[in-house]
């Protein structure tokens, strides 16, 4: 049910340059393997350019370098995959929320919600909260008191944001998010634990998206705070006070510990953790599966993955990871006495 | 309060070898430790065997070797363990759900909701939306527009379905799963991520169980797929364009990524992780804690579990593994030297 | 917006020695680094005790070794950290909740909820449930039928408890927690996964807290246990029956399998996984990203992180591990030449 476009209207819309047949329709975007001939298509891949030759899409989108590796008709950009993303943006709009609060929603006294804002059904509102224009709350979501949600933000059902929390313009946030519960802090006293009262908030800049299940605890007594652009996947957890810089990319399933701060434009792969009260510098790659310990100074890629292999392979070479000191020791041992032999030769 | 039955009964109904008496009435089922005199138990795992003897059951479940391990009123069959949770679910019954829709209930125009169905308070149903008989839609579900899911499904409180996804029968979904939500997708263009529209969307088999808060992404372009019998545990990410094959049962807080392929019968232990663009065998089992990075052809066990001990042995030995490299190269000079010095000799 | 105490009256409610002028109005708690004079602060760590001579804070908070480690007017305690809890606790009591049922919450028929507890609107209690006094149950919580909660509960906004569950006094629940879903249990029959239905509970004593997205599943015969004081950060998942200990603190992501028992005053770092079926001593800690694999008898701390570097550091280093059996051989054969050679000589 998305709108068609010619190519040359896609071109005038997003830029590129178009060879081939301009006139062709193209009403939705597919892979080179399954587009038909009124979609478009796109190599960002070089292993996939063997595709290109038996692809049925009307047209694709091309990098300069491929720019005469097709007959088809084609739109040619310098970042094709960014091209992609735009097209696709193109032809799949969001549906419009319906702007105004429905009625079986509960609204606090004294939010100010914008009239251009949407309100879903089962939708709670705290007192005091500000829902900026064209924002949308999704059915089952619960925002605190006092938080203030800027502009164009779209929240699935069943987000929560506790009291008191500050959101840019923008926010993209996945149904379960959980923003603003309290950060994990307690004093152990005469065999118990004391909750620490967690009186931070947590501050989202613009443009960020959070995933399903994701939370975001509340600082202690600071702030936790997420700048502009940053991208979090599902199910990462953020704990308290933790800083991450602006267009970081995590994927899901990470845990970040208290007080640790993450630069700008670093990517984290899936269940990778990072203790508290570390730094970490800006383009920093971390991958997958791996624990960082210490603060990370320098921009680089780093990892801690323990290869996998058969079980009995691994079973077989783990074993010795007990006495992996032992081993060293008996290396030490076997050159100081093939020293003294040959020595002695 | 679930019904009582005589073992004769338990036995017309689920098919197996009564010996001993008959006729005695059993109301629940019980391990062998706590089991009392109208509780049936089971002998599943030999290392429960000296209970036997002790146990106040009324009755027990045996398998065909162990039918003479006891001289109490007992059922035998070929698979004990299957047998048990047949009894088990004949005597209890899930409570059966008011069929109708309630009145605290939101309704999309246009949703096609069998009679036979139960929609609970708070839920909401997305327009367009089909659910089908039998099905039972818990409190504070959010069923997005154009979803359709067949007969028998029982969603837990909480459950949300992003638009357009496609669920079989007999679905059983528990609190805070997401299902649909937006695949991790950016295109880095001039310092900034552009998302990508997910325009796939989840299709899920028959007869398929999702834990709590397990979340499951739509597909980017194609649609991520669950197929008949997958058991998903709680707190698995399930990425976008990933396909779990048929009867494969993976344990909590597992995370894939993006287009993997999983194949039929896998097992996956807690907390396991598999790259992004893999394919996995048939009867694959991965151990809990284990990273897959590379595509598995052969079924089998893989594992990549470190090995844990006292810290101070840990620290001891695991410095080391930063110098394994030096460790194998100085092990190489040894054999040099060596294999000289016997030369010389 | 909190009242302000003088440092005497915060003495007069919590103990201490006051030292300095006891006069001094204190309105709120902050770090050393960002307290204004209006503000008590603290040295909990010996890290920051430069700051005491810079900061700009009104009062503070010592141990009694730091009694003289300034001028300030301060308080000083056996247990600082403690004392900084209940100084912020004193000083942002949580918002009270207005008494009763909002007309937009659904309960049950048989619900028995006290006239001191508050439901707000969204929230759903089912048949027969008991909510005990001053508890608060927040928007979009569903409580199953005939669950117990004691008293002076706090349930944040979406958390569900399932049928029958029982809950002591003092429970701190956050958004997106899932109590009592179903253990994870099945047996295969025939190319076929049967469920295995779960009729155990979860029971949960006094003074627990349990972070978002947390969740417990009930036991599959048995109860699944939580003893008093236990604190569970965010998305840690509890398997069917396990047991925690009292006052035992696990941190975000922990995985823990079915039927083990972790015993008392234990400390679990994140992302840990302990496997199926073991028992874990009182006081055991467990490092972060640590797999447990065995029972832990003796108290002590535990640890199997695979050490972080840089990734091409890693990719040399690592490689070696899928040939350290061989490795060991190699060592063997060395010390097997050398003794003859040595022999010889």
């Amino acid at each position: 049910m998305t709108d068609s476009y010619r190519l040359s209207e896609i071109a005038a819309h997003l830029g590129g340059r178009v060879l081939g047949d301009a006139g062709v329709r193209i009403s939705q975007i597919a892979t080179l393997e399954k587009a038909q001939p009124d979609q478009i298509s796109f190599l960002t891949n070089s292993k996939y350019r063997a595709q290109l030759a038996s692809t049925q899409a009307g047209a694709v989108i091309l990098g300069e370098a491929d720019a005469d590796a097709t007959g088809l008709p084609r739109i040619i950009s310098d970042n094709a995959y960014a091209y992609f993303a735009r097209v696709s943006a193109l032809l799949n709009p969001l549906p419009e929320a319906k702007p105004g609060i429905h009625p079986g929603a509960f609204i606090g006294a004294g939010a100010a919600i914008d009239a251009t804002a949407s309100i879903a059904a089962t939708a709670v509102i705290g007192e005091g909260a500000r829902i900026g224009a064209y924002s949308v709350v999704g059915a089952g979501c619960c925002i605190g008191a006092n938080v203030v949600i800027g502009s164009h933000a779209r929240l699935y059902p069943r987000v929560v944001i506790y009291h008191g929390c500050v959101i840019g313009d923008n926010l993209i946030a996945h149904s379960g998010a959980v923003i603003g519960s309290d950060g994990f802090g307690f004093a152990m006293d005469a065999g118990r634990w004391i909750k620490i009262q967690q009186i931070g908030r947590v501050v989202i800049g613009n443009d960020v998206e959070i995933g399903a299940n994701t939370t975001i605890d509340r600082g202690a007594l600071d702030d936790t705070v997420i700048e502009d652009g940053v991208k979090l996947d599902n199910q990462i957890q953020v704990a308290h006070n933790v800083r991450i810089g602006a267009h970081t990319a995590i994927a899901g399933c990470v845990g970040i510990a208290g007080s640790t701060t993450i630069g700008r434009y670093c990517r984290i792969g899936g269940s990778a953790g990072i203790l508290g009260h570390l730094q970490i510098a800006d383009h920093v790659e971390i991958a997958a599966f791996t624990l960082i310990g210490k603060s990370i100074r320098e921009a680089g890629s780093y990892a801690a993955i323990f290869p996998f292999s058969r079980s009995e392979d691994w079973r077989k070479n783990t074993v010795h990871l007990r006495h992996l000191d032992e081993l060293v020791q008996r290396v030490k041992t076997l050159e100081q006495e093939l020293k003294a032999i040959n020595l002695k030769n």
